[in-house]
């Protein structure tokens, strides 16, 4: 069984992290903009990485090494600039921070994963940065602190730190994953990376790991409500330095499941955290769509409803304007009977029937109110034409900017 | 030659409008809610309706009349309550106004249009609308303050009403086409509708004239930003009477293809309106992609450049982070060659490269400043690719909902 514990990417055996301010980000002093995940054993590495056709000089390096890297060891991220757009400089750029980083941790350069986040076409303060890892080198502790430290040197919009970590067993050995992540939901994605690090002391295959990355991350960061925006940075780097002693993991067999299962209860609250954090947002709004006909169809719907500025609006104003839900799943392009749909809202207040068969249902407004006036909402949409299903993850838009959705029916 | 003129809906002979307000807006004392178009002759019907799976019952209505009716002679729109997913019931609603207005302007039921616009989800109050259609009737008029008292009662929430109008000729007898729209971009067309109604005096065959909407559409309201969100109820109408006495166009002549350019001149006049309109907007947003592989690609581009957040964001901020707009382009699903775009911004203050073979172009900030601070920016991107093009129109986003985006790089 599996039990939620503290620590982040320090969760796991033999990862050591650290944070410092270089001051990459112009005019905000006080802002740690440097982070860095050191791993004491060498470690098997997996990466998913942005679908954007323009990719940041980071993510072609990690991409390389990922790939090529029998073994990785460290991890370097920066906020501030997002080398991004910076063409065949901004891949020298890279070059010349792992090989920093191999000067003063005697490791080999492609041993180092690199990340970037912030501001896109500007490059890197390169020299500024060698002088930022001689200090995370020497700060690198094996702490919840440290974690932390790191967890928040990762930040640019983002208004919390974000860390999730887990304990389970696999063959009687006690096994750890924890992450840590970056990026705000909503308009903020738009210039803020999606950025996620996981470390585990899981003992398993670089093919295992990269698979149960891959299989993971459609259902949990990918169904993040980023207004179909997608930065030239987004990626999530899954390390595992085997330090836990279990059998390795080889084969799809049980333990596989189980490792994937914490796997996607890590990614799942990291992706839950960056949600809740949309611009000024006072809520978690989860989208399902149930009994459709295909997996994509169910998450084209979901993607729809979480990202309307309408439906958002509505779970901000707590107000059951359940006809804009029909709407938003009406214009997704995907083919369903709107005559046939019931849409339910739900909260730790209930659960109440606002549409059913594509119109409006007769329900208490009173009611509804009270079950949209909590922090996490619920939204299911039963489109009645299969057996596929999909959740989605955003949150509600704020007074200020969607007064007008917010008071419509006011 | 053509030339703007005044008098929007009642700018072709034998338009007449009104508008009233019966109090279908709760809590909205004081803004009309009900507008009519009549024609004095019998007229040919074109009509363009939303792509959404939901479709409100006046959508429906209409389409069956612009189908089936060789004449129509009124349009009847309300604002306030969309009448969207009511069911059959919305359906019976349509019959019993246009049974009304049959009664008090002796014309038949099918040669009445119904829009409306407003709350999904929500029915008509018929009785409080039956009355309405009285007093429109009472108040026709062929003039311009009839004219903009039509174009304020279909308003929700827009802050301007939105009119236009030409003249030319067409074998030596002076032709006019005018019209007038709701609708604001952004946010607001989540829960507003586009309506766009279009008169003119020309003689033409409604074939023609439904061939002259149709290929108009796409380059001119349909490429006005809307977040990828289309309302159960965009509706655009055109009538044609003949009143003008011009050889009647039958085919694709010469005469078609002037009176298909007015037509083009007024629909995008409107909708460069409805795009100025979005939530606090300062300022037009106008996006040109040129030397696309296929027009298809050139739209999908500039519809994705146009709709970002950080796009708009930095236009709003008067900040040429230009790395924002190849970001854009890069998640827009299009392959292209991001080492080969040019990108250009453009004012009445100048035009300045700020993107050169996908990177960062050396410019002056402050030139570059000075061009986005203006009341209307045009964006080109360059993609080299093809020959292709497309221009699609959004707006600003105000400071209150992107200051970080705005602000990120200050």
């Amino acid at each position: 069984m599996m039990e939620w514990i503290e620590g982040g990417v320090c969760a796991a055996e033999g990862f050591k992290a650290a944070g410092v301010e270089v001051g990459i980000k112009a005019g905000h002093e006080g802002k740690k903009d440097m982070a860095m995940i050191f791993s004491d054993a060498d470690c098997v590495a997996a990466g998913t990485f942005t679908g954007n056709l323009v990719k940041a000089a980071p993510v072609k390096w990690d991409k390389r090494i990922v790939t090529e890297s029998e073994s990785v060891r460290a991890v370097l991220v920066n906020s501030g600039v997002a080398n991004a757009c910076t063409g065949e400089k901004g891949l020298k750029d890279c070059e010349q921070l792992a090989g920093k980083l191999t000067e003063v941790a005697g490791i080999t350069r492609d041993e180092v994963l690199i990340c970037s986040t912030g501001v896109i076409g500007a490059t890197l303060p390169v020299e500024i940065m060698k002088s930022g890892i001689e200090q995370l080198v020497l700060k690198l502790e094996n702490s919840k602190e440290a974690a932390q430290t790191a967890a928040q040197a990762i930040m640019t919009t983002d208004t919390v730190d974000k860390q999730a970590a887990v304990k389970f067993e696999l063959n009687g050995k006690e096994v750890h994953i924890g992450g840590m992540c970056k990026g705000s939901g909503m308009i903020h994605i738009n210039m803020c990376t999606m950025l996620g690090f996981i470390t585990t002391d899981a003992a398993i295959s670089k093919e295992m790991l990269q698979d149960a990355l891959s299989e993971t991350i459609p259902d949990t960061f990918n169904m993040v409500s980023v207004d179909g925006d997608t930065s030239t940075n987004d990626t999530v780097l899954l390390m595992a330095n085997g330090l836990a002693g279990n059998p390795a993991i080889i084969e799809k067999n049980e333990d596989y499941l189980t490792f994937k299962k914490a796997l996607r209860e890590v990614c799942e609250s990291l992706s839950k955290k960056i949600a809740s954090d949309g611009e000024g947002a006072t809520k978690l709004f989860e989208v399902k769509v149930i009994h459709a006909a295909t997996k994509q169809d169910a998450v084209t719907l979901s993607k729809s409803i979480v990202t309307s500025s309408l439906t958002k609006a509505m779970v901000f104003g707590n107000d059951a304007n359940s006809g804009r839900i029909l709407c938003a799943m009406g214009y997704s392009g995907v083919i369903f009977d709107p005559e046939q749909v019931d849409v339910y809202i739900e909260s730790e207040k209930g659960r109440l029937k606002i549409v059913e068969n594509g119109m409006y249902a007769d329900y208490s407004e009173e009611e509804a109110t009270e079950i949209l006036k909590t922090e996490a909402v619920t939204c299911i949409a039963d489109v009645k034409m299969g057996m596929e299903s999909a959740t989605a993850w955003g949150c509600d838009l704020t007074y200020d900017y969607v007064k007008i959705n917010a008071d419509y029916r006011s």
